[in-house]
């Protein structure tokens, strides 16, 4: 078909302009211009039980211009149809918080952004109502970062022509650099046997000293913290595309379950991107409270914000299987935390030699 | 001379039994052994008007095996410089997270770390008492992660080899990514006129969409808000090796402002490496107050900690110049600070078509 031909840059495009041209028909047709989009409350939002990831109910909300504040979103959002339009256009990309500065510079004084929140949101809202993810209209976040170290060899389609990498002889320690959109990856050659995201960059940095990547085929995701939709989405690429399996290596805290939750299922923020950024069938590999119990680690107390976070997550669907819930439940009742770096306390070479061997081993990974 | 074909591992170790051999020299004259450093109280670091770093006064304090609580610290410090000296020898390296909790597998309990600030408060005297950087240590950062883009060939001494890497034709569009120790790396080739530090990704995703860094002949790094040790350290090195203008292109804000001084004159905290680390012919390009007023720049009003941390700054000696009390003067006038971006509120090429390159003409850098 023709359409298959086109770049995502074209049916971005394409499908910005259907929007503006629905506001012009409804104006043609003599009725009040109205955009309708999802209800994004917190009650809309259900996970899914078969694709095991969050998406919106049913529920939707109207956008109209029959008030004054209606009018005024229909006009930012035409408005920013039309940058993102000609941006796409050009070739161009440009931050949220540009686009927010920018509005500064349109003629209909009415159409300025009183907020990033307001741009922040409205661009949101178009991901959802045109369907084309944020990437794809060319919408840069402020900060990336993370890093891949291990035996993949990448295309890179960059505004400089085409780079290819390869993501261990051609890089230096630091390893190679995810970019904003890395849907401008190709993956050309690979000796994975599967994925490891890991939280920290002490570990990232431990694993790769003790060539981790290397004696195990490993491919080192670097999350940084909560990742970015940059590694979330290169993540569920090198899932679905190359058939890998995917593990998660994080501190063993409630806050770093939720790393993993949003890598596996997706986050409440990006229901309407669960297909595109979660990837349900990563594993957990990070510390568990059994394994504070087992290997007696250093730990810390849990303070009252982690005991409600863990209570919290009793209460999600997401972590409501019986290894979820007895780790829990187990971590409540001996009150700890802990690093994924206080493995150190057995050895520098305890995480490489012992601890991932055998937890990966007891998954079936390797 | 023999001793300059030691490595710097090989002097560090040496230095460090050196320090050793101090206190069994001390127990065998039948003396007390002890320690001692610069007294690092506020008061004991003095901004020296020669090389316009913050250097350390003459105070020095002694750390003596008088007491239990002396004897425990220098006991730590004996099994801090074990593990240090084996990890040179064996070419290892770990970071200060993965020290702390080490040590709760040496023998003796005494030896043990109470928390993380007690190790990392010893690294740092051993770096000042030995005169050995931290990266010479081999002692890693938990996280780096800034990068550089511009018209430079290095070579990166790895674990797995050296990898000659150009840091705009062999890399994506996320750039370099710095090491945790930059000594690793050689400059082969350039082909740059000026650095340029940039301190938010957005603006430097911006330079590299527009092209500044070919056009210009610039090398981009990347600060990423308060720099690592390790991007200012790259960055006096392309300083003084190649013999470089520096400029940083921050915010306009108080915040930023100390950013600049981190680059160029170094911090109070790490005021031993003043010498290593800052680069006192830096330059300020980010926004200053005077653009605020000229371009009139999409603004925020000025927070109290805004206010007081101007106020601090006029203190400053860093900052007692003609163009810096004039501009913080300005700013406490207008009472507002406007981010880099904010220069899109003039359409997204206005910071490379106009802003930047007027700047740096008027600063005689192009």
């Amino acid at each position: 078909m023709a359409s298959e031909s086109k770049t995502s840059e074209e049916i971005a495009r394409e499908r910005l302009i259907d929007l503006a041209a629905e506001f012009y028909d409804q104006f043609d047709r003599g009725e009040i211009p109205e955009m309708k989009l999802p209800t994004r409350t917190k009650s809309n939002i259900e996970y899914d039980e078969d694709s095991h990831v969050w998406v919106y109910g049913d529920r939707t909300s109207t956008r109209s211009a029959n008030s004054v504040r209606g009018a005024r979103k229909l006009l930012k959002a035409t408005y920013t149809i039309e940058f993102l339009a000609r941006q796409l256009d050009e070739d161009r990309s440009s931050t949220l918080r540009e686009l927010y500065y920018l509005s500064e510079s349109w003629d209909a004084e009415e159409a300025h952004f009183s907020d990033q929140d307001e741009s922040n949101q409205l661009v949101e809202d178009l991901e959802i109502v045109s369907n084309v993810t944020r990437e794809d209209l060319h919408m840069r976040p402020e900060e990336s970062g993370a890093t891949l170290m291990g035996p993949l060899k990448i295309r890179e389609q960059t505004r400089r022509g085409e780079r290819e990498i390869h993501c261990q002889g051609d890089v230096g320690e630091g390893g190679y650099q995810i970019p904003n959109n890395p849907d401008t990856i190709d993956f050309l050659e690979h000796d994975i046997d599967f994925v490891m995201c890991v939280e920290t960059g002490g570990m990232r940095d431990r694993l790769i000293e003790n060539g981790f990547d290397e004696d195990y085929n490993a491919l080192i995701v670097h999350l940084k913290g909560q990742p970015a939709r940059a590694t979330r989405r290169i993540t569920k690429r090198l899932h679905d595309e190359l058939d890998l399996p995917v593990v998660v290596f994080t501190d063993g805290d409630p806050w770093s379950y939720r790393i993993f939750g949003s890598v596996a299922y997706g986050s409440i923020k990006s229901a309407h991107l669960s297909e595109y950024l979660a990837t349900p069938e990563a594993r957990f590999v990070g510390i568990q409270p059994q394994d504070i119990v087992d290997y007696d680690l250093p730990t810390d107390p849990l303070a009252d914000s982690d005991i409600n976070a863990l209570q919290s997550e009793l209460e999600d669907p997401r972590f409501m299987t019986d290894y979820w819930e007895e780790q829990i439940e187990l971590q409540l009742d001996i009150g700890k935390k802990a690093e994924q770096q206080a493995l150190a306390a057995r050895g520098l070479d305890f995480v490489t030699d012992e601890y991932l061997p055998t937890r990966l081993d007891e998954m079936g990974i390797i």
